[in-house]
C-alpha cells in the first residue's frame, strides 16, 4: 500500500469566498494566498499515522480551503482579521509535523478554513551574546536554528525528533522537548518572550530573566497550539556550543536498576544531557535491528554476566570539559553500583546517527500494512514502572486480535521529580477499519495512563487526538479558566477550533 | 520617633455587618473571626517604609474590619463565598511581609474587607523521598517548612530575607526568590502543582512533572497577590540537605569586573547556591558597617593590591562534595583572571548571620529619623549597569534636598540571561511629608528602570505601589488578558482589590 503522488490525492472543493479571497490577497499579496492541490494536500495532515492513512487513501476528507503565508507580523494580524470578518477557521501551520491532529483543518462550524502557513518569518534578531539569548521568526526550522547559532558558537540545544521540520513557532505553540532537554531544558523553559498575533491584535511579553509582575503570560501562551493566535516570534535563551561531547551505552540488569539510575543521574549532579532507557522488550528489538557484527557478541557477553533481559541506557554529556568529566564520574559511580555493562560508544553513536530517522521508518512499515504509531506521557518517578505496565497492559488487550503486538518503551526525558515514558506500537494493520483499530487502542492506552496518575502528554501536545481528556486533566474550572484566556484574544472562535479548549471526539473515517 | 505599643494605636471603626459576621462564624466557628484592635492592627500593613511610618504614626487611616482564620480548604471557599454574597473584600494574609502594599486592607468601592490569615494551615504532606517533593500548606513559614524537611534529610532551599514570617502560600503568591536561587531556583521553578480556592470554587493543577498539556496554569495562578484566590496548598520539589558548604568572599577591582565574574559563573557551569556581588558605595558601608577587627587591615590591604574602590563579592557552594569541589574550581578561575583578590571565609560567614537581620535594622534607623527603603529589579546582563546608574541618579536627584542621600546596590540573583539589582537607600526623612518624599523618590526611580527596559520587579511583587505602572510592563493587551483570568475566578471582584490587576495610585497620607 504506496502513498499515491500528492498531486492525485483527492480532496473537497475549496470554499472561500471571493471577498475573503479579496481580503487575504489584500493582506498578503495575491502570490502567497495558494490554493491549488498540492499545496492543500501538504496542508491538510500532520504526521500520525492516522493522518498516514488518511494520506495513503488517496482521498481526503477535509483540507484547507485555500493557504496563506504572510511574510510579517502585520500581515499575519491582517490575515487574522480577514478571517475574523470572514467567520473562517485558521490553523496557525509550522513544519506540520503535529502527530495529534494540532493541524487539522477542521471547520468546525465556521464557513470555510484555511491554514496560516509560517514559512516566510525565517530568519533570526537580536543575537545577544552577553546575554545568550537570541529571538527567532516563528517559521525558522530546527537546522535553520542550529546554523544561525552555530556560526555564533552558539546552540540552542533544541533536538526533537521533528527537528528537520519543526519550526520555533511550533515549538512554543507546542511546549516541544528535545532528546537533550535534561540539560538544555524544554522548549518552554528555553523561551523568555514571544510575540502573539491574535484577532483581538499583538500581545507581547518582555524577553526579561523571570520577574515578580504577576502571572506569567508567557507561560499562558505557551502550549495554547493555535488557539489563541499566530506566535510570530520567540526569544530564547542560548547556549555556547560545547567543546566535549561524551556519549556511551550501559546495558542494566532490569529496567527497575535502570530507573533508578535515572532518577539518581536527574536529582544527584551527574545529570546528562541525553538519558535513554529501554525496558528489556525495546532493547531486545533493538539488538535484533541492528546490523553490527557486534551485536551478538554484545548479547553473548551480556548473558554470561548475569543479565539475560537487559535494558539499553544511552547517556549523552556535552559542554565544558570540566563539568563533563565531573558528571561522568559522578554517573559512573551511580552506573556501577546498580551492575550496569558498559557497551561502549559505538551504541550511542549509533543512535545518535538515527536520532530523526524514525519517521522515515514508519513509511517503510506503512507500505507493509504494518499499525506503527508512538504514543507519551509523563509521571512521577515512583509511578513510572506501573504507568509502564498499565499503558502496555491496555494496548496489548486491544491490540491483540490475532497477533501480539510488538510494544517497546522508552524513557528519554528526566526531571528531578519523574519521567516521561515513550511507547512504540507495532502489531498487524486491520484493513476496512485500520482508524478505528488504533483510535480503540489508543483509548485505552489514555484512560490506563491517566488512571494510574501520568500526565495527558509529555511533548505532543493535545490537539484533537486528545482533547476529549482535557477537562479530566486539567478540570472543569481549568478548561474555564483556558477559554476565558481564549474568549479575549479570540472572541469569535476562529483559532484552530475544535481543538485543544474543546473536548472534541476525533472523525472516524473508514479506509 | 519611636512606635506606640499596637493596642494603643488608633483604628477606623470595624464596619462588619451582621450578617456577614454571621455567615462567617458559621464558616469558621466563632473564636476564628477576631475584630479586636491588636488583630486588626497586625493586619492592617505590610513591611514597607511608608507602611511602618504608618504604623509609627500611632493612627491608622485604614484596618480590616475583622480577620477569619479559616482552618481547611473548605472553610477558606465558604469565607470567600460567604464575602463574594455581602459584598466584602478579602484579602489573604500570609506572613504579612508584603513591602509592595499587596496586604493593604483596601476597601475598593466593596462594603468592607476582612483579611484571610491563612496561620492555621500550617502542615505538610506527602513528603515523597523518591520523587522529591513535599506538598506545603499556605500557612507554613520559612523555618516550619525547613524543619519537617531537614527532619527527612532534605531543604527546599528557599530563603528570602522575609524567610522567619513569610509562608508557602505568599512566596507562591508573589513569584518570590530566595538567596540561594541561583541553585534551588526562584519559588515559581520550585513549584510543581497547587491548590486555590476561588469565589467561583476550588481550583488544583496536577503537581506532575513538566508535561504538554496547554497553557500552564500554575504559571497563571502563581504571581496573583490574592487578586485571583487564596492558595491554600503548594507542592513542591525538594532537595538532599547538602553535604558540603564552601562559602567565601572576594574583592573585585570595580563593578564591572565583578559583574563580568557573575556572568560568568551564571553561564558556564561554576554556578554557586549564593552570589552578591556589592557596588562600590555598598562595599564602603559595609566594610564601615563591620565590626571586625581585620576590617581596616583589609582595607589597606586592598589599597596596595590597586583596588581603591573594591565591590565585595560574596559566593557560596552547597550540596555533594564532588559537584562544590568542580564548581569551585572553576569559579576561581574566572575570579582570578577578573583580578578578584580573596578575603577569605570571615566576610561571608558573617553575610550568612546577618542575613535575615536587614528588617530589625531598619527599625533601628526609624528610631532615629531616617529614611530607609529597599527596591529592586532584573535585566539582561548587557543593561545592568546602565539600569544601576539610572535608578542610582533619579534617587539622588529625588532625595538630595537636604543632605546627599546614601545609596548601595548588589547584585543577588543571577540568571544564564541577567541579573537582579537591589537598592538600599538612606536619606534624611522629611518630616511632615515623609510620605510623599519617598512616593516621589521611588516613582523617580521605578520611571528611570522601566526606561532602561528593566522589569517592574524582580521579586518583591507588584500590589498597591507597583500597579501604576503594570499596563506599561505588560501592556494594555496583557492586562486585558489578566483581568480575564479574574473575571472568571472572582466575578465580582472581592480579591484583593485595588492591586495588580488595576492601575492604582497609592494613597497619600500626611504624617
Amino acid at each position: 500500500m504506496r502513498p499515491p503522488p500528492l498531486d492525485r490525492v483527492r480532496l473537497p472543493e475549496a470554499r472561500l469566498t471571493t471577498a475573503l479571497r479579496r481580503s487575504l490577497v489584500e493582506a498578503v499579496g495575491g502570490f502567497h494566498v495558494r490554493d491549488d492541490a498540492e499545496t492543500r494536500v501538504r496542508h491538510a495532515a500532520g504526521r500520525s499515522y492516522v493522518d498516514l492513512l488518511r494520506l495513503r487513501s488517496g482521498t481526503l476528507d477535509s483540507a484547507p480551503d485555500a493557504v496563506a503565508y504572510p511574510g510579517n507580523a502585520a500581515e499575519v494580524l491582517a490575515v487574522l482579521r480577514a478571517c475574523t470578518e470572514h467567520e473562517c477557521a485558521v490553523v496557525p501551520f509550522g513544519g506540520g509535523t503535529s502527530v495529534v491532529g494540532g493541524v487539522a483543518p477542521l471547520r468546525d462550524g465556521m464557513r470555510c478554513v484555511i491554514a496560516v502557513d509560517v514559512e516566510r518569518l525565517d530568519s533570526a534578531s537580536g543575537v545577544d551574546a552577553i546575554g545568550m539569548t537570541a529571538t527567532l521568526q516563528a517559521g525558522m526550522r530546527g537546522p535553520h536554528i542550529e546554523a544561525v547559532l552555530n556560526a555564533r558558537g552558539m546552540t540552542l540545544g533544541h533536538f526533537p525528533q521533528s527537528f528537520e521540520y519543526a519550526t520555533a513557532g511550533g515549538f512554543a505553540a507546542t511546549r516541544s522537548a528535545g532528546q537533550a532537554s535534561s540539560q538544555y531544558g524544554r522548549f518552554d523553559e528555553m523561551a523568555a518572550g514571544l510575540a502573539m498575533q491574535s484577532p483581538s491584535g499583538e500581545l507581547i511579553t518582555d524577553a526579561l530573566p523571570p520577574a515578580a509582575t504577576g502571572p506569567s503570560l508567557l507561560q499562558a501562551l505557551l502550549g495554547s497550539e493555535g488557539t489563541l493566535g499566530v506566535i510570530t516570534e520567540v526569544t530564547v535563551r542560548v547556549h555556547p556550543l560545547p567543546h566535549v561531547e561524551h556519549y556511551a551505552a550501559w546495558s542494566l540488569p532490569d529496567l527497575a536498576h535502570g530507573l533508578d539510575v535515572m532518577r539518581q543521574l536527574a536529582q544527584d549532579g551527574g545529570k546528562p544531557h541525553v538519558a535513554r532507557l529501554s525496558d528489556a522488550d525495546e532493547t531486545r528489538a533493538a539488538f535484533a535491528m541492528s546490523s553490527g557484527r557486534a551485536t551478538p557478541v554484545a548479547r553473548r557477553y551480556l548473558r554470561v554476566r548475569g543479565q539475560p533481559a537487559p535494558c539499553l541506557m544511552v547517556l549523552g554529556w556535552e559542554g565544558d570539559g570540566d563539568v563533563v568529566g565531573q558528571r561522568v564520574r559522578v554517573a559512573s559511580r551511580v552506573l556501577r553500583r546498580a551492575g550496569a555493562v558498559g557497551l561502549g560508544a559505538a551504541p550511542a553513536r549509533a543512535w545518535r546517527r538515527d536520532r530523526f530517522q524514525a519517521p522515515y521508518l514508519r513509511d517503510a512499515l506503512l507500505d507493509r500494512g504494518v499499525l506503527v504509531e508512538t504514543l507519551e506521557t509523563v509521571t512521577r518517578w515512583s509511578a513510572v514502572d506501573a504507568v509502564r505496565r498499565a499503558v502496555r497492559g491496555a494496548l496489548i488487550s486491544s491490540l491483540s486480535e490475532r497477533a501480539q503486538p510488538l510494544i517497546g518503551c522508552h524513557v528519554s526525558h528526566i526531571y528531578r521529580d519523574g519521567a516521561s515514558l515513550y511507547f512504540t506500537v507495532l502489531a498487524e494493520q486491520r484493513r476496512g477499519d485500520a482508524v478505528e483499530q488504533w483510535v480503540a487502542a489508543k483509548r485505552a492506552a489514555t484512560d490506563a495512563l491517566l488512571a494510574q496518575g501520568a500526565a495527558l502528554s509529555h511533548h505532543h501536545g493535545v490537539g484533537v487526538d486528545h482533547s476529549r481528556w482535557m477537562p479530566s486533566a486539567v478540570g472543569e474550572r481549568g478548561m474555564a479558566l483556558l477559554q476565558a484566556l481564549k474568549r479575549e484574544l479570540d472572541p469569535t472562535g476562529v483559532m484552530n477550533p475544535g481543538k485543544l479548549l474543546v473536548a472534541s471526539e476525533p472523525e472516524l473515517t473508514t479506509f
